[in-house]
Protein backbone atom coordinates (compact mmCIF):
# COMPACT_ATOMS: atom_id res chain seq x y z
CA UNK A 1 0.00 0.00 0.00
CA UNK A 2 1.21 3.64 -0.48
CA UNK A 3 2.35 5.24 2.14
CA UNK A 4 0.07 8.12 3.07
CA UNK A 5 0.94 11.28 2.01
CA UNK A 6 1.88 14.49 4.28
CA UNK A 7 2.05 18.37 4.13
CA UNK A 8 3.42 19.66 6.68
CA UNK A 9 3.71 23.56 7.45
CA UNK A 10 3.81 26.04 10.01
CA UNK A 11 3.89 30.36 10.92
CA UNK A 12 7.28 29.93 12.62
CA UNK A 13 8.84 29.69 9.59
CA UNK A 14 10.83 26.56 7.57
CA UNK A 15 14.03 27.30 9.92
CA UNK A 16 11.98 26.87 13.58
CA UNK A 17 12.76 23.89 15.81
CA UNK A 18 9.26 22.76 15.94
CA UNK A 19 8.26 22.18 12.30
CA UNK A 20 11.76 20.08 12.70
CA UNK A 21 10.58 17.74 15.15
CA UNK A 22 6.96 17.90 13.61
CA UNK A 23 8.87 16.54 10.08
CA UNK A 24 10.64 13.91 12.13
CA UNK A 25 7.41 12.48 13.46
CA UNK A 26 5.32 12.60 10.27
CA UNK A 27 7.97 10.75 8.72
CA UNK A 28 7.24 7.49 10.54
CA UNK A 29 3.97 7.71 9.34
CA UNK A 30 4.05 8.59 5.44
CA UNK A 31 6.03 10.34 2.62
CA UNK A 32 6.07 14.30 3.87
CA UNK A 33 6.35 17.61 1.85
CA UNK A 34 7.17 20.38 3.34
CA UNK A 35 5.70 24.28 2.27
CA UNK A 36 6.80 26.65 5.26
CA UNK A 37 7.01 30.56 5.70
CA UNK A 38 10.69 31.99 4.87
CA UNK A 39 10.03 33.99 8.11
CA UNK A 40 8.08 34.05 10.82
CA UNK A 41 4.18 34.43 10.67
CA UNK A 42 2.93 34.64 13.77
CA UNK A 43 -0.39 36.45 14.43
CA UNK A 44 -1.12 36.21 10.61
CA UNK A 45 -4.39 35.16 11.54
CA UNK A 46 -6.27 33.80 8.47
CA UNK A 47 -4.26 36.14 5.87
CA UNK A 48 -3.50 35.54 2.23
CA UNK A 49 -1.46 37.30 -0.38
CA UNK A 50 -3.16 39.38 -3.12
CA UNK A 51 -1.86 42.46 -3.48
CA UNK A 52 1.93 41.25 -3.84
CA UNK A 53 3.51 38.25 -5.76
CA UNK A 54 4.84 34.90 -3.95
CA UNK A 55 7.73 32.94 -4.50
CA UNK A 56 7.94 29.41 -4.06
CA UNK A 57 11.92 27.78 -3.60
CA UNK A 58 12.88 24.48 -2.91
CA UNK A 59 15.29 23.95 -0.23
CA UNK A 60 17.35 21.22 1.13
CA UNK A 61 17.07 21.19 4.94
CA UNK A 62 15.02 18.01 6.06
CA UNK A 63 16.46 14.87 5.50
CA UNK A 64 13.50 12.94 5.02
CA UNK A 65 11.08 15.40 3.14
CA UNK A 66 11.04 17.34 -0.08
CA UNK A 67 11.24 20.96 0.90
CA UNK A 68 10.25 24.25 0.19
CA UNK A 69 9.91 27.86 1.43
CA UNK A 70 7.03 30.15 0.56
CA UNK A 71 7.34 33.81 0.68
CA UNK A 72 3.55 33.82 1.60
CA UNK A 73 1.71 33.81 4.59
CA UNK A 74 0.31 30.04 6.20
CA UNK A 75 -2.80 29.93 4.31
CA UNK A 76 -0.83 30.87 1.02
CA UNK A 77 1.92 27.76 1.63
CA UNK A 78 -0.95 25.27 2.06
CA UNK A 79 -2.71 27.20 -1.53
CA UNK A 80 0.76 26.54 -3.09
CA UNK A 81 1.72 23.52 -1.88
CA UNK A 82 -1.87 21.75 -3.09
CA UNK A 83 -1.73 23.55 -6.97
CA UNK A 84 2.04 23.78 -7.45
CA UNK A 85 3.90 21.45 -5.79
CA UNK A 86 1.69 18.62 -5.25
CA UNK A 87 -0.35 19.48 -8.99
CA UNK A 88 -3.63 18.98 -7.20
CA UNK A 89 -3.11 15.35 -5.62
CA UNK A 90 -4.51 15.86 -2.28
CA UNK A 91 -2.26 15.21 0.90
CA UNK A 92 -3.65 12.32 3.02
CA UNK A 93 -2.78 15.05 5.78
CA UNK A 94 -2.11 18.53 6.70
CA UNK A 95 -0.37 19.35 9.95
CA UNK A 96 1.00 22.80 10.80
CA UNK A 97 3.10 23.81 13.74
CA UNK A 98 4.76 22.38 16.40
CA UNK A 99 3.89 26.13 17.06
CA UNK A 100 5.98 27.71 19.86
CA UNK A 101 3.53 29.30 21.94
CA UNK A 102 -0.09 28.45 22.72
CA UNK A 103 -3.14 28.94 20.14
CA UNK A 104 -6.13 27.96 22.79
CA UNK A 105 -9.18 30.01 23.08
CA UNK A 106 -9.28 33.32 21.56
CA UNK A 107 -6.10 33.03 20.13
CA UNK A 108 -7.09 30.65 17.51
CA UNK A 109 -8.58 33.41 15.47
CA UNK A 110 -4.90 35.40 15.01
CA UNK A 111 -2.69 32.05 14.81
CA UNK A 112 -1.16 31.70 11.45
CA UNK A 113 -0.29 27.88 12.30
CA UNK A 114 -4.19 27.48 12.62
CA UNK A 115 -5.20 29.26 9.32
CA UNK A 116 -2.55 26.63 7.56
CA UNK A 117 -4.95 23.98 9.07
CA UNK A 118 -8.19 25.58 8.16
CA UNK A 119 -7.25 25.91 4.62
CA UNK A 120 -6.42 22.44 4.54
CA UNK A 121 -9.96 21.73 6.08
CA UNK A 122 -11.69 24.36 3.59
CA UNK A 123 -10.14 22.22 0.76
CA UNK A 124 -11.52 19.00 2.28
CA UNK A 125 -8.73 17.57 3.41
CA UNK A 126 -8.09 16.10 6.97
CA UNK A 127 -5.92 18.95 8.66
CA UNK A 128 -4.26 19.31 12.08
CA UNK A 129 -2.69 22.82 13.78
CA UNK A 130 -0.27 21.67 16.75
CA UNK A 131 0.86 24.29 19.25
CA UNK A 132 3.15 23.77 22.38
CA UNK A 133 2.36 26.52 25.22
CA UNK A 134 5.93 27.22 25.77
CA UNK A 135 6.81 30.48 23.40
CA UNK A 136 10.69 29.68 23.98
CA UNK A 137 12.64 29.02 21.07
CA UNK A 138 14.28 26.04 22.17
CA UNK A 139 11.28 24.50 23.97
CA UNK A 140 11.54 20.96 24.96
CA UNK A 141 9.24 19.10 22.91
CA UNK A 142 10.34 15.51 24.48
CA UNK A 143 6.84 14.41 26.56
CA UNK A 144 4.38 15.66 23.25
CA UNK A 145 6.29 13.51 20.77
CA UNK A 146 3.62 10.41 21.35
CA UNK A 147 0.63 12.51 21.55
CA UNK A 148 1.49 14.04 17.88
CA UNK A 149 2.02 10.69 16.64
CA UNK A 150 -1.01 9.26 18.45
CA UNK A 151 -3.30 12.09 16.93
CA UNK A 152 -2.02 12.18 13.62
CA UNK A 153 -2.38 8.29 13.37
CA UNK A 154 -6.17 8.55 14.50
CA UNK A 155 -6.38 11.39 11.54
CA UNK A 156 -5.11 9.09 8.88
CA UNK A 157 -7.04 6.48 10.16
CA UNK A 158 -10.69 7.62 10.99
CA UNK A 159 -10.74 10.98 8.92
CA UNK A 160 -12.08 14.07 9.63
CA UNK A 161 -15.48 15.35 10.84
CA UNK A 162 -16.90 17.21 8.19
CA UNK A 163 -15.74 20.42 7.67
CA UNK A 164 -13.28 20.76 11.14
CA UNK A 165 -9.83 21.08 11.16
CA UNK A 166 -7.99 20.35 14.76
CA UNK A 167 -6.83 22.46 17.23
CA UNK A 168 -4.53 20.81 19.56
CA UNK A 169 -2.27 22.40 22.05
CA UNK A 170 -0.11 20.41 24.37
CA UNK A 171 0.78 21.73 28.30
CA UNK A 172 4.90 22.80 28.49
CA UNK A 173 6.98 20.12 29.90
CA UNK A 174 6.44 20.27 33.27
CA UNK A 175 7.44 17.72 36.58
CA UNK A 176 4.14 15.79 36.38
CA UNK A 177 3.57 13.60 33.31
CA UNK A 178 0.65 14.97 30.60
CA UNK A 179 -2.47 13.05 32.30
CA UNK A 180 -4.47 12.37 28.91
CA UNK A 181 -6.14 14.15 25.60
CA UNK A 182 -9.69 16.21 26.21
CA UNK A 183 -11.61 16.95 23.41
CA UNK A 184 -12.39 20.31 24.70
CA UNK A 185 -14.17 23.96 23.17
CA UNK A 186 -13.03 26.63 22.76
CA UNK A 187 -12.31 28.94 25.84
CA UNK A 188 -13.78 31.98 26.37
CA UNK A 189 -11.08 34.61 26.99
CA UNK A 190 -9.61 37.45 25.61
CA UNK A 191 -6.76 39.42 25.33
CA UNK A 192 -6.74 42.65 27.39
CA UNK A 193 -4.07 44.55 25.20
CA UNK A 194 -1.20 47.29 26.14
CA UNK A 195 0.43 49.19 24.29
CA UNK A 196 4.12 49.91 24.93
CA UNK A 197 4.63 53.38 23.69
CA UNK A 198 8.41 54.05 22.54
CA UNK A 199 10.53 56.86 21.00
CA UNK A 200 12.42 55.96 17.90
CA UNK A 201 15.99 57.66 17.29
CA UNK A 202 14.30 60.86 15.26
CA UNK A 203 11.94 61.16 17.94
CA UNK A 204 9.11 59.97 16.54
CA UNK A 205 6.74 57.58 18.62
CA UNK A 206 5.90 53.94 18.01
CA UNK A 207 4.20 51.22 19.74
CA UNK A 208 4.68 47.66 20.70
CA UNK A 209 1.03 45.30 21.18
CA UNK A 210 1.61 43.73 24.70
CA UNK A 211 -0.95 42.71 27.10
CA UNK A 212 -2.26 40.43 29.54
CA UNK A 213 -4.77 37.14 28.99
CA UNK A 214 -7.73 37.17 30.75
CA UNK A 215 -9.77 33.79 31.07
CA UNK A 216 -13.54 34.00 31.84
CA UNK A 217 -14.47 30.77 31.49
CA UNK A 218 -15.31 28.51 34.20
CA UNK A 219 -15.82 25.66 32.92
CA UNK A 220 -14.12 22.04 32.75
CA UNK A 221 -14.76 21.41 29.36
CA UNK A 222 -12.81 23.84 27.88
CA UNK A 223 -8.79 24.18 26.58
CA UNK A 224 -7.36 26.59 28.79
CA UNK A 225 -8.85 24.43 31.67
CA UNK A 226 -7.35 21.05 29.78
CA UNK A 227 -3.60 23.05 29.55
CA UNK A 228 -3.91 24.59 32.81
CA UNK A 229 -4.46 20.72 34.02
CA UNK A 230 -1.54 19.30 32.16
CA UNK A 231 -4.19 17.46 29.71
CA UNK A 232 -3.55 17.71 25.84
CA UNK A 233 -6.41 20.03 24.31
CA UNK A 234 -8.15 18.79 21.48
CA UNK A 235 -10.63 21.50 19.76
CA UNK A 236 -12.45 20.80 16.35
CA UNK A 237 -12.70 23.77 14.40
CA UNK A 238 -15.05 25.23 11.59
CA UNK A 239 -14.93 27.66 9.31
CA UNK A 240 -18.78 28.77 9.04
CA UNK A 241 -18.57 31.88 11.25
CA UNK A 242 -22.47 32.18 11.49
CA UNK A 243 -23.96 32.42 14.53
CA UNK A 244 -26.69 30.52 13.64
CA UNK A 245 -28.93 31.26 16.98
CA UNK A 246 -28.28 34.90 16.26
CA UNK A 247 -30.61 35.11 13.01
CA UNK A 248 -33.69 34.07 15.06
CA UNK A 249 -33.14 37.64 17.66
CA UNK A 250 -32.09 39.41 14.75
CA UNK A 251 -35.52 38.41 12.74
CA UNK A 252 -37.58 39.15 15.95
CA UNK A 253 -35.77 41.80 17.28
CA UNK A 254 -34.65 44.48 14.69
CA UNK A 255 -36.75 46.22 12.27
CA UNK A 256 -34.67 45.90 8.73
CA UNK B 1 -28.04 64.05 25.44
CA UNK B 2 -24.79 62.93 24.18
CA UNK B 3 -24.27 61.93 20.62
CA UNK B 4 -23.05 58.37 20.25
CA UNK B 5 -19.56 57.73 19.44
CA UNK B 6 -19.01 55.83 16.27
CA UNK B 7 -15.36 54.47 15.66
CA UNK B 8 -14.87 53.66 11.86
CA UNK B 9 -12.04 51.47 10.45
CA UNK B 10 -11.49 49.49 7.23
CA UNK B 11 -9.13 47.63 5.20
CA UNK B 12 -8.76 49.25 1.92
CA UNK B 13 -6.94 51.92 3.57
CA UNK B 14 -7.96 55.33 5.14
CA UNK B 15 -7.47 56.94 1.58
CA UNK B 16 -10.22 55.10 -0.18
CA UNK B 17 -13.36 56.09 -1.08
CA UNK B 18 -15.62 53.03 0.70
CA UNK B 19 -14.36 54.54 4.04
CA UNK B 20 -15.43 58.12 3.18
CA UNK B 21 -18.69 57.56 2.35
CA UNK B 22 -19.30 55.53 5.49
CA UNK B 23 -17.77 58.65 7.94
CA UNK B 24 -20.43 60.30 6.06
CA UNK B 25 -22.68 58.82 7.04
CA UNK B 26 -21.86 58.04 10.55
CA UNK B 27 -21.66 61.70 11.02
CA UNK B 28 -25.28 62.01 10.34
CA UNK B 29 -25.76 59.12 13.34
CA UNK B 30 -22.61 60.27 16.24
CA UNK B 31 -19.28 61.29 16.71
CA UNK B 32 -16.94 59.84 14.53
CA UNK B 33 -13.18 59.15 14.87
CA UNK B 34 -11.54 56.90 12.46
CA UNK B 35 -8.13 54.84 12.67
CA UNK B 36 -7.68 53.22 9.50
CA UNK B 37 -4.43 51.35 8.04
CA UNK B 38 -2.05 53.73 6.25
CA UNK B 39 -2.19 51.50 2.90
CA UNK B 40 -4.18 48.59 1.65
CA UNK B 41 -4.93 45.34 3.85
CA UNK B 42 -7.01 43.23 2.06
CA UNK B 43 -7.08 39.72 2.20
CA UNK B 44 -5.35 39.91 5.51
CA UNK B 45 -7.33 37.99 7.93
CA UNK B 46 -7.22 38.48 11.42
CA UNK B 47 -4.13 39.13 11.15
CA UNK B 48 -2.45 41.59 13.82
CA UNK B 49 0.72 42.97 14.57
CA UNK B 50 3.13 41.24 17.30
CA UNK B 51 6.47 40.92 15.20
CA UNK B 52 6.73 44.08 14.65
CA UNK B 53 6.18 47.93 15.73
CA UNK B 54 3.21 50.17 14.76
CA UNK B 55 2.64 53.45 13.89
CA UNK B 56 -0.22 55.29 14.51
CA UNK B 57 -0.59 59.33 13.77
CA UNK B 58 -3.12 61.92 13.08
CA UNK B 59 -4.39 62.72 9.73
CA UNK B 60 -6.94 66.06 8.75
CA UNK B 61 -8.49 64.42 5.75
CA UNK B 62 -12.22 63.90 6.24
CA UNK B 63 -14.46 66.87 7.45
CA UNK B 64 -16.16 65.53 9.85
CA UNK B 65 -14.23 63.24 12.09
CA UNK B 66 -11.07 63.18 14.30
CA UNK B 67 -8.80 60.61 12.13
CA UNK B 68 -5.21 58.83 12.37
CA UNK B 69 -3.37 56.05 9.90
CA UNK B 70 -2.34 53.03 11.06
CA UNK B 71 1.19 51.37 9.79
CA UNK B 72 -0.42 48.02 11.07
CA UNK B 73 -3.62 45.77 10.38
CA UNK B 74 -7.68 46.24 10.69
CA UNK B 75 -7.58 44.11 13.96
CA UNK B 76 -4.68 46.43 14.74
CA UNK B 77 -6.35 49.53 14.64
CA UNK B 78 -9.57 48.78 16.47
CA UNK B 79 -6.86 47.64 19.06
CA UNK B 80 -4.47 51.01 19.00
CA UNK B 81 -8.06 53.21 18.48
CA UNK B 82 -10.05 51.40 22.03
CA UNK B 83 -6.47 51.88 23.65
CA UNK B 84 -4.69 54.95 22.81
CA UNK B 85 -6.86 57.02 20.79
CA UNK B 86 -10.02 56.35 22.91
CA UNK B 87 -8.40 55.85 26.39
CA UNK B 88 -10.15 53.08 26.72
CA UNK B 89 -14.02 54.83 26.58
CA UNK B 90 -15.77 52.05 24.18
CA UNK B 91 -17.07 52.79 21.33
CA UNK B 92 -21.00 52.50 20.64
CA UNK B 93 -20.20 51.15 17.30
CA UNK B 94 -17.47 49.98 15.39
CA UNK B 95 -17.44 49.99 11.83
CA UNK B 96 -15.84 48.66 9.32
CA UNK B 97 -15.75 49.66 5.36
CA UNK B 98 -17.14 50.02 2.90
CA UNK B 99 -15.32 47.71 1.45
CA UNK B 100 -14.76 47.76 -2.16
CA UNK B 101 -15.46 44.04 -3.11
CA UNK B 102 -17.61 40.88 -1.96
CA UNK B 103 -17.12 39.72 1.95
CA UNK B 104 -19.86 36.79 1.18
CA UNK B 105 -19.38 33.10 2.55
CA UNK B 106 -16.28 31.82 2.80
CA UNK B 107 -14.36 35.15 2.48
CA UNK B 108 -15.40 36.35 5.68
CA UNK B 109 -12.28 34.48 6.87
CA UNK B 110 -9.32 36.33 5.01
CA UNK B 111 -11.58 39.28 5.23
CA UNK B 112 -9.77 42.38 6.43
CA UNK B 113 -13.09 44.34 6.65
CA UNK B 114 -14.42 41.89 9.25
CA UNK B 115 -11.59 41.24 11.25
CA UNK B 116 -11.76 44.81 12.55
CA UNK B 117 -15.55 44.16 13.27
CA UNK B 118 -14.99 41.13 15.02
CA UNK B 119 -12.23 42.29 16.89
CA UNK B 120 -14.98 44.79 18.03
CA UNK B 121 -17.49 42.45 19.12
CA UNK B 122 -14.43 40.55 21.05
CA UNK B 123 -13.84 43.51 23.12
CA UNK B 124 -17.85 43.54 23.29
CA UNK B 125 -18.32 46.70 21.14
CA UNK B 126 -21.75 46.47 18.68
CA UNK B 127 -19.69 45.75 15.74
CA UNK B 128 -20.62 45.70 11.68
CA UNK B 129 -18.73 45.31 8.92
CA UNK B 130 -19.59 46.61 5.55
CA UNK B 131 -18.87 45.15 1.81
CA UNK B 132 -20.01 46.59 -1.48
CA UNK B 133 -19.66 43.45 -4.13
CA UNK B 134 -18.24 45.54 -6.68
CA UNK B 135 -14.20 45.65 -7.06
CA UNK B 136 -14.10 49.33 -8.48
CA UNK B 137 -12.29 51.84 -6.84
CA UNK B 138 -14.72 53.97 -8.30
CA UNK B 139 -17.79 51.79 -7.18
CA UNK B 140 -21.06 53.45 -7.05
CA UNK B 141 -22.25 53.37 -3.41
CA UNK B 142 -25.40 55.32 -4.06
CA UNK B 143 -27.86 53.13 -3.86
CA UNK B 144 -26.91 51.04 -0.21
CA UNK B 145 -26.41 54.73 1.90
CA UNK B 146 -30.22 54.37 3.33
CA UNK B 147 -29.27 50.89 4.34
CA UNK B 148 -25.71 51.85 5.55
CA UNK B 149 -27.89 54.46 7.60
CA UNK B 150 -30.82 51.95 8.63
CA UNK B 151 -28.59 49.07 10.07
CA UNK B 152 -26.15 51.50 11.82
CA UNK B 153 -29.11 53.20 13.58
CA UNK B 154 -31.00 49.76 14.22
CA UNK B 155 -27.53 48.76 15.96
CA UNK B 156 -27.11 51.53 18.29
CA UNK B 157 -30.84 51.36 19.20
CA UNK B 158 -31.12 47.70 19.68
CA UNK B 159 -27.50 46.48 20.40
CA UNK B 160 -26.04 43.65 19.21
CA UNK B 161 -26.55 39.74 19.53
CA UNK B 162 -24.01 38.78 22.16
CA UNK B 163 -20.64 37.73 20.98
CA UNK B 164 -21.54 38.66 17.72
CA UNK B 165 -20.49 41.10 14.84
CA UNK B 166 -22.47 41.54 11.57
CA UNK B 167 -21.29 40.81 8.03
CA UNK B 168 -23.50 42.86 5.61
CA UNK B 169 -22.72 42.75 1.83
CA UNK B 170 -24.46 45.13 -0.61
CA UNK B 171 -25.35 44.08 -4.26
CA UNK B 172 -23.63 46.15 -6.59
CA UNK B 173 -25.57 48.69 -8.08
CA UNK B 174 -27.81 47.50 -10.61
CA UNK B 175 -31.20 48.59 -13.15
CA UNK B 176 -33.24 47.25 -10.53
CA UNK B 177 -33.72 48.57 -7.07
CA UNK B 178 -32.43 46.83 -3.84
CA UNK B 179 -35.41 44.79 -2.74
CA UNK B 180 -34.91 44.38 1.12
CA UNK B 181 -32.19 43.37 3.49
CA UNK B 182 -32.09 39.24 4.27
CA UNK B 183 -30.60 37.86 7.81
CA UNK B 184 -29.04 34.79 6.47
CA UNK B 185 -26.22 32.16 7.51
CA UNK B 186 -22.60 32.00 5.49
CA UNK B 187 -23.09 30.29 2.13
CA UNK B 188 -21.21 27.16 1.93
CA UNK B 189 -18.38 27.74 -1.24
CA UNK B 190 -14.78 28.39 -1.85
CA UNK B 191 -12.21 30.23 -3.94
CA UNK B 192 -10.51 27.33 -6.34
CA UNK B 193 -7.23 29.08 -6.74
CA UNK B 194 -5.11 29.17 -9.56
CA UNK B 195 -1.69 30.59 -9.45
CA UNK B 196 -0.50 32.92 -12.07
CA UNK B 197 3.21 31.90 -13.22
CA UNK B 198 5.44 34.88 -14.33
CA UNK B 199 9.05 35.67 -14.55
CA UNK B 200 10.78 38.42 -13.27
CA UNK B 201 13.81 40.45 -15.28
CA UNK B 202 16.31 37.82 -13.64
CA UNK B 203 14.21 35.10 -14.19
CA UNK B 204 13.05 33.67 -11.34
CA UNK B 205 9.58 32.93 -10.81
CA UNK B 206 6.78 34.13 -8.88
CA UNK B 207 2.93 33.84 -8.15
CA UNK B 208 0.09 35.60 -8.25
CA UNK B 209 -2.65 34.46 -6.40
CA UNK B 210 -5.80 33.74 -8.50
CA UNK B 211 -9.09 31.88 -8.96
CA UNK B 212 -12.75 31.39 -9.06
CA UNK B 213 -15.17 31.50 -6.61
CA UNK B 214 -17.14 28.48 -6.40
CA UNK B 215 -20.63 28.22 -5.20
CA UNK B 216 -22.01 24.76 -3.82
CA UNK B 217 -24.66 26.17 -1.83
CA UNK B 218 -28.25 25.24 -2.60
CA UNK B 219 -30.08 26.87 -0.43
CA UNK B 220 -31.80 30.10 -0.36
CA UNK B 221 -31.40 31.23 3.46
CA UNK B 222 -27.48 32.66 2.57
CA UNK B 223 -25.79 35.61 1.63
CA UNK B 224 -24.77 34.36 -2.00
CA UNK B 225 -28.58 33.32 -2.71
CA UNK B 226 -29.47 37.35 -1.13
CA UNK B 227 -26.99 39.16 -3.43
CA UNK B 228 -27.55 37.11 -6.40
CA UNK B 229 -31.11 38.08 -5.74
CA UNK B 230 -30.43 41.72 -5.10
CA UNK B 231 -30.88 41.90 -1.50
CA UNK B 232 -28.73 43.45 1.43
CA UNK B 233 -26.91 39.93 3.26
CA UNK B 234 -26.51 40.45 7.12
CA UNK B 235 -24.97 37.43 8.46
CA UNK B 236 -23.95 37.30 12.44
CA UNK B 237 -20.69 36.24 12.54
CA UNK B 238 -19.18 34.41 16.06
CA UNK B 239 -15.71 34.26 16.81
CA UNK B 240 -16.08 31.07 18.72
CA UNK B 241 -14.43 28.73 16.31
CA UNK B 242 -15.56 25.24 18.01
CA UNK B 243 -17.21 22.96 15.90
CA UNK B 244 -19.67 22.03 18.72
CA UNK B 245 -21.37 19.11 17.03
CA UNK B 246 -17.98 17.41 16.18
CA UNK B 247 -17.04 16.88 19.74
CA UNK B 248 -19.28 13.90 20.70
CA UNK B 249 -17.98 12.25 17.17
CA UNK B 250 -14.41 12.31 18.35
CA UNK B 251 -14.79 11.37 21.57
CA UNK B 252 -17.56 8.88 20.09
CA UNK B 253 -15.40 7.57 17.04
CA UNK B 254 -11.77 8.35 18.08
CA UNK B 255 -9.48 6.30 20.30
CA UNK B 256 -7.14 9.01 21.79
Amino acid sequence: MAKPLILVSNDDGITSYGIRILVEIMSELGEVVVVAPDSPQSGMGHAITIGNTLRLDEVDIFKVARSYKCSGTPADCVKLAKHRVLKDKKPDLVVSGINHGANTSISVLYSGTMSAAIEGAIEDMPSIGFSLCDYSSKADFSHIREFVYKIASEALEKGMPKNTALNVNFPPKRNEKIRGIKICRQARARWQEEFDERFDPYGRSYFWLAGNFVNFDKGEDNDEWAIANNYVSVVPCQFDMTAHHAIGQLNNDWDL
